[in-house]
């Protein structure tokens, strides 16, 4: 399939940089935004092809994906006006996902299968639409959270729709979304406005600080200018995971303070050189250069499989770099068509078989 | 005066950008350094003129400066050999200042007054003399740390050479400089470190995690990535502020735990607002662009009056963009030359009034 039109609601970062990367490649926009203003904003700077007037008229039944890009506490509320409204497909981009996959399933259970839960990772300073930007998912790992009510044409739209905007796709299970998230993403913020904020009130007392601030108070602190409305959503909404990655990270502080406390060179050197390695050794951008092959999954053709086989390939941190379903015209097995990078393959057949997936490799047509 | 011949101690980052900036400025380099094969390397890169056979060969008394760039923990030994073998002036470039001032002046108490405590705000990630380049303190801001019993003129020297290496000169008293670096790059460097070893140890178990990691906590965790050696002793020499530090920094972590767990949005909110502005408001460089002023001070002509005058400026974050002192021909007192930003006279002359120094503004000649 070609995804030829889409639908976007919320006039925001997101959402305008979901416009700008579509219109790109030359699929219609349509936008709509409880802020009229906005919305034809978003028509002004390139983002969209025209106002919707209503939220039904972006989730027309030819619209092939609906955008979910308003913040995090109302996302759950505006996917069901879309899927009440007839969207084919409804995903949206929201920081916070087992509550809002959970608040779909309970609210609308029968449509539940069109909606995928994602969630871009890729930001930006600046505030609202005026920080969108085609590039933004460029190179970025966008995730997708499937559930065993997932329709897998419905996953497989919006993962082709994400991969024409340049992101790399990777599926988790919403809670395992949420609580990886705290650590690598929520709690960061914290942390970094947190010691910004300190800085900032003990420079109050001593005007000559925040001279001494160099290139790496510089690093640490950038996210601390990200725009703050969005944060207070987002600890509510993730409120359990983030205290458990804060409590893990404030004893890790305690373990560092009883190394220096205790002049222990030796414990400072290991910590040291160990987070040394692993920084080095964070993936730069989400692509995994080089050849892929495809894998060919004989799956039991009822729902659940396409959750359990695309997040297990997330757990271990391989991309989803293009899946089909090929359903079996005799019996109630079907094949999963997935395409990962070819390094990837082996560990995830493994992984695969451990589970009773026996995939066979097949050359890419 | 213009400086011709300095000497450097130590081939490694520091010792090699500084050699790099001073040939870059047509200055003779001389380097020493324990490890021959580091010094010769730094001649090949560019960084010297030549190799010292021994430490006194690169502290001649004419010499200007000798720039000691050893590992924190041996730079008191350093100095007083480069003081015992007659350098004129003696600077640093150690993070920790009060230790190595207070073992200068108990071991050298004669010859003290040669010696300037430094610390150039700039780093690399890269290790040792191959992260070296003459640019590095381009716009940076270089603190020098004098006591009562520090020279004028070697005070002068200093500020003099680091000026042209392109950095800003900002006087602090070395307590108060080490208890701020704690702050801002002591505690920083931990809390990235620590971040990234956290998500490292749960990215052992959670193989996807780190493909979550975007843009914010890869600024956030960059520092982590930096030449691990240097931390213990930094750590070890200043213990107890980075302790305070460190407390501080987790009681603020515990506050937006309990903000988190309460769900206080507008706690959250107003935490994240303030850090914004704060972040916004860093300082962008060193470099205070724009007109200076010249302010002259009649000093009573005794030691200690450098120190008050120059720290007065650092802590309230005001550049000395130029210093000189002239001497009365007539009765015990002098006069201190300061240029400084226009933008900052007026507060400082306030501040100097306090203390009872009468600042007197003169067009810069």
């Amino acid at each position: 399939m070609t995804i030829t039109r889409i639908g976007i609601l919320g006039a925001g970062l997101m959402g305008g940089s979901i416009g700008l990367a579509a219109r790109a490649e030359g699929i219609d926009v349509t936008i709509f935004d409880l802020n009229l203003d906005a919305a034809s904003r978003a028509v002004v700077l390139g983002a969209a092809d025209r106002v919707a007037a209503d939220l039904a008229e972006a989730c027309t039944p030819d619209t092939d994906i609906v955008f979910v890009a308003v913040p995090v506490s109302h996302v759950a509320t505006a996917v069901a006006a879309a899927l009440d409204a007839g969207a084919k497909v409804v995903t949206d981009v929201g920081s916070v996902k087992a509550p809002v996959v959970n608040a779909v399933l309970t609210a609308r259970p029968e449509a539940a299968g069109r909606f995928v839960g994602g969630h871009p990772m890729a930001g930006s300073e600046q505030d609202g639409l005026d920080g969108a930007h085609a590039g933004l998912f460029q190179g970025a790992t966008w995730v997708l959270t499937p559930t065993p009510f997932t329709d897998p044409e419905a996953f497989s739209t919006v993962r082709l729709a994400v991969a024409g905007f340049g992101a790399e796709v990777v599926a988790f299970d919403p809670i395992d979304h949420d609580a990886l998230v705290a650590v690598v993403s929520h709690v960061p913020q914290l942390a970094a406005t947190t010691l910004m904020d300190v800085a900032a009130r003990r420079g109050e007392e001593e005007h000559g600080l925040l001279r001494l601030a160099a290139g790496g108070f510089r690093d640490m602190t950038r996210i601390a200018a990200s725009h703050p409305a969005i944060w207070p959503d987002i600890c509510v909404e993730n409120r359990d995971a983030i205290i458990g990655a804060l409590d893990n990270y404030v004893d890790a502080l305690q373990s560092v303070r009883t190394l220096v406390a205790e002049r222990d060179r030796d414990g400072l050197l290991a910590l040291l050189t160990r987070a040394r390695a692993a920084r080095r050794n964070l993936p730069v951008g989400a692509a995994a250069a080089g050849p892929l092959v495809e894998l060919r999954i004989p799956i039991p053709d009822r729902p659940g499989m396409l959750a359990e086989v695309t997040t297990l390939a997330g757990s271990l941190g391989i991309n989803i770099s293009d899946i089909e379903t090929a359903h079996s015209t005799e019996g109630p097995y079907g094949v999963l068509i997935l395409v990962v990078p070819a390094g990837d393959a082996e560990r995830y057949e493994t992984a695969l078989r451990a589970r009773d997936f026996h995939a066979t490799r097949a050359p890419l047509t």
